[in-house]
């Protein structure tokens, strides 16, 4: 008998999402997490203020109708091996990372026994969603803070180690809204990772194996430098400008999919995009 | 006998240019406009402050070297018939743009006598410079205003006629400083356009015909759409986001170049970027 593979899901989102009216993102979450019968768990290491952000997002998982909602505040890493939060997190079917600041999430989770019992709830089929902060947190290698609105230098951004839920790539958040195509650039390009995600406010990516879906009010910028034909990396000084040449560049919106196999953008109606100019020449 | 053909010859500035130091982007275009032999006139058509803002540059220029400097200030269209403007524009060897509003510089000389004027000495091998709303006017639409740091929508953006020295482009200025990659792409495809151009602060692109160098401190985001797979614009209303789909991104520093027909960037060493990776490859 083999063992049933569950799908691996995540729902990325790009910081400030809508906690009152619709709720687009934050019904998805609930619903891959189980929908009514979810039982969410709310990570609030990169706040420092866990209560007030933690039960904002308990009033609204709450009114979607989640049946067990509650929080995991770890301050420190002694807190992340608390059999209480373990119990809580194998029960989880959807565990959600709050905004702050990413480097607390690394610094007091990595490596510990919750980061270990979340990667296998996840591998189990549990839904991972990160907002902002919880957001950069991941890919392996995160964006620990960088300048926005500048032009790419190496200078410009500090990387560091990640959850690692959705590797190689690199993801920024607030992306259109602070003007970060400066630091995706120079985070891709250090990385060196192929594929760049951009996501904007109240935007998030879902992810299921292989597939993206963009979800919300915004759009997500995806940079793919696998055909990029040159960039000067290897030959610039830290606070020397970067160049890049030949990269790829879609921008999509709501119900857009990405492939992150084929690199290839789907349209809203299943066409592949590369294909859709083919099919409107044909006919 | 034919009549010598001039090269064509434009200094485009994202805002902000140096005046005080090296003076790198000012440097170039008093060179090009014959260095010490140069025969300046200063357009400040875009400006409320003419007397402030032209004097400024008067400085930058008589400092450099620039043998005639004199500022045309235009505040009507009637003004735009002046023939002692008519005059110091057939003279001129080098004309500048200052920044301020780009709808000023169209509605007061577009289409008027110095309008044609410039347009004679721009094919006659004199060298046409803008900066900051100077930058917007030189192709033939331009962004009239547009809404910065957002996700690309057809009504964050207005645009309009422009002077046309560079056609068939669309120009964006302060562009990884105030964050307008949102801004850019919905310029391009509302055009529709091939190539845009995002020009950061102190920054420039230097137009031979049809090669431009990019000089200054940042650098120069250039989308191109030629290869670009789908875009949603005919299927979108005013308010919802763009779809564009397997665009060409460059993003080049100070000595890059770029060539407008082939749309290839060019390295530092003249190698063409396209074949940078095939040489690489092949060592």
């Amino acid at each position: 008998m083999t063992e049933a593979t569950h799908k691996r899901q995540l729902v990325i989102i790009g910081g400030a999402e809508d906690k009152e009216g619709d709720c687009v993102i934050l019904r998805e979450f609930v619903r891959r997490a189980g929908g009514t019968k979810a039982n969410i768990v709310i990570m609030t290491a990169a706040t420092e203020l866990p209560r007030e952000v933690g039960e904002n997002y308990i009033r609204v998982f709450e009114r979607l109708g989640a049946e067990h909602v509650r929080i995991i505040d770890t301050e420190t890493r002694e807190d992340a091996r608390s059999s209480t939060a373990l119990e809580a997190i194998s029960k989880a079917t959807g565990i959600f990372f709050t905004g702050g600041d990413q480097a607390r999430i690394t610094s007091i989770l990595k490596d510990t026994e919750i980061d270990a019992a979340i990667h296998q709830r996840y591998a189990e089929g549990a839904v991972i969603a990160g907002t902002s902060a919880g957001a950069a947190v991941m890919p392996d290698k995160m964006i620990v803070e960088g300048d926005s609105q500048s032009t790419p230098k190496m200078e410009i951004v500090e990387m560091g180690p990640g959850l690692g839920f959705l590797p190689g790539v690199v993801i920024d958040q607030h992306f259109l809204q602070r003007g970060r195509l400066g630091r995706l650039i120079t985070a891709l390009v250090r990385e060196p990772a192929v594929l760049g995600f951009g996501i904007d406010e109240n935007t998030a990516i879902a992810v299921t194996d292989d597939q993206i879906e963009i979800i919300g009010e915004g759009s997500v910028t995806i940079v793919d430098e696998s055909d990029s034909t040159y960039n000067n990396a290897s030959e610039i000084l830290r606070d020397e400008p970067l160049a890049i040449c030949g990269a790829k560049l879609h921008i999509l919106p709501h119900g857009y999919k990405f492939n992150l196999k084929t690199r290839q953008a789907i349209l809203t109606n299943g066409v592949v995009a590369s294909e859709a100019m083919n099919q409107s020449v044909a006919v």
